[in-house]
């Protein structure tokens, strides 16, 4: 079986990072993949008008799986809209720690779960008079059942005691109040054990103590932030990975940017990227080559090729040929 | 002259740590004080159904400051109605880490000013069908243009010379799109120079380089975030105070809440009241006060009697004697 993968390297280092992944995915002789690629981003924007070209929307719609590096300006352009065309209800950010690297907080496995369909997402916004501006927040019981099922699930799937709801229901208290009552009762429903945090309270937990935390469900733009602040705990932008699950379909990408201060130069950090293709295996039911992929990146992070990110001067392409000989 | 200071010391520690500060400021003989105290919590609530009562909005509505101390269950119920009787658009939140504490980042000196009367604590929120509710976040450039003014005339009254303008304008284009610009154009006419940062991008960078930054001016729920996660980098709530500034009233609290695990054994770490009883003095136009109860508070931190949070065993009352015996 052939599973064709849209691929949307996009802008600045996802020009470099995303043919590395590729060439990783390539590595793997057990299964085969058609790989198609399609233009998003600021470059195509400034030929044709458009970040997100539709042809390269119906790519991503018709793939078994996307792909996507990074793009510019025009990132939300690009990122947002393909989230919808996958259907994707649902992000998952892990944020790792390795040994070997430097981390504000070595000891950090955790997994957002992020919603990826409403919140301040859904774009409901107008200026209702002069100087006055409104952006109206979406939370319905349906997205927050879902993401509270697929988070419960990931957590037991994937090995993880500890499970955190995270909200501000003591301000938003009746649409965060729907999302951690109806979260909460997933939870009861399948006798698991979880806990709830204050967003804010977690943000500082999460600082402290990340050992405490394992995964952690959240509304969309708390899932944002709370990703993000834990990239900073494992070192940086450059070793997230991500997956937008949907029910049919389904995008991988990293969680950094375009990275203009130090696109073209050939050295920006593949990790990130590889790890996603990574998680595009676990999605297409090759579990065992998507740990296969993690533990090549893993030991290359250890003792291989390092990109200047990470304080070594390897390029990209020597990380992603170390990558491949461990395989 | 004399000052009236409204007292609302609420629940858990706020009972312990509240009495500390008023010892603290009683043992200034520069400025007169009448302190007036007023109920507020879980525990009035439990008595009279309310859980800030008229007489208690009253005092603070007329004194010329307010101390507050934490409330439980109900905080939000007292905190944000308080912040709107004495009118405070500006919340202060200084994080800054001292010598000798252990700390995730030991070079924090961070101040953020957190816009304290929209966004979505408006509380405009409905169920508008069945398991479908919505928030409405509201921004307008009067509140935008005002927290910048405040803002930027802080950094430069207090020395900080980096000042970060924090937004999500690539989603919420319309709403933080007005936060942004207006913040921005306040720091082109005073010539300052300042920063832009999405938020996401912030919390990561906050977590990892926080000595790049100096004053984050925010909208209110992200400054929320970020002054909590910049708590976990200095080392927990107690130690962070803040102030609710306006026009012609203000009220000051720590950041930290009522802590039922710990009240009621008079252990609870009395700094973070401590030094919002020293922003009151700055308030009150006492500079030369505030910073000699800020440099008491130091010098306890660095080699006096800690409290438990803090990994010694002494009581809030043997903090509290030592930092008036510095003063
Ligand atoms: C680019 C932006 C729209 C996006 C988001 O807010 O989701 C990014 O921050 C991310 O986390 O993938
Ligand atoms: C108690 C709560 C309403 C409050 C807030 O969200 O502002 C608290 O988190 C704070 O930061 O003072």
């Amino acid at each position: 079986m052939t599973h064709e993968i849209a691929v949307i390297p996009g802008d600045g280092i996802g020009q470099e990072v995303t043919p590395a992944a590729v060439e990783v995915l390539e590595a793997i002789d057990a299964v085969d993949f058609d790989f198609v690629e399609g233009a998003a981003g600021d470059a195509v924007k400034a030929e044709t008008g458009e970040a997100l070209p539709q042809a390269t929307r119906d790519l991503a719609a018709d793939a078994d799986a996307t792909l996507f590096g990074a793009a510019g300006e025009t990132a939300a352009d690009v990122i947002l809209p393909l989230r919808q065309v996958v259907g994707s209800f649902a992000n998952v950010r892990p944020a790792r720690s390795y040994p070997g690297l430097d981390a504000v907080q070595p000891d950090t496995d955790i997994v957002f779960i992020r919603e990826n369909t409403e919140g301040v997402y859904k774009g409901i916004e107008s200026e209702i008079s002069e100087g006055v501006t409104t952006c109206t927040r979406v939370i319905t019981e349906d997205a927050s059942e879902k993401i509270a099922e697929y988070g419960f699930s990931y957590a037991k799937g994937n090995g993880y005691d500890d499970v955190t709801i995270a909200h501000k229901a003591n301000v938003m208290r009746t649409t965060d109040g729907l999302f951690l009552d109806t979260a909460s009762a997933v939870g009861e429903d399948r006798d698991a054990s979880y806990d709830t945090a204050l967003m804010d309270a977690l943000a500082m937990h999460l600082v402290m103590n990340p050992q405490d935390y394992g995964v952690v469900i959240c509304p969309n733009l708390a899932g944002d932030m709370l990703s993000d602040l834990a990239a900073g705990l494992v070192g940086g932008l450059g070793l997230l990975p991500s997956a937008n699950i949907g029910e049919e379909n389904a995008l991988f990408e990293p969680v950094h940017g375009s990275a203009p201060d130090i696109a073209g130069e050939g050295v920006a950090n593949p990790s990130a990227m590889i790890l996603s293709a990574a998680m595009l295996l676990d999605h297409l039911g090759y579990d065992e080559q998507g740990d296969a992929v993690r533990s090549a990146v893993e030991s290359v992070l250890d003792s291989g090729p390092r990109t200047p990110d990470l304080g070594g001067d390897a390029s990209t392409e020597d990380v992603t040929a170390a990558v491949i000989d461990e395989l």
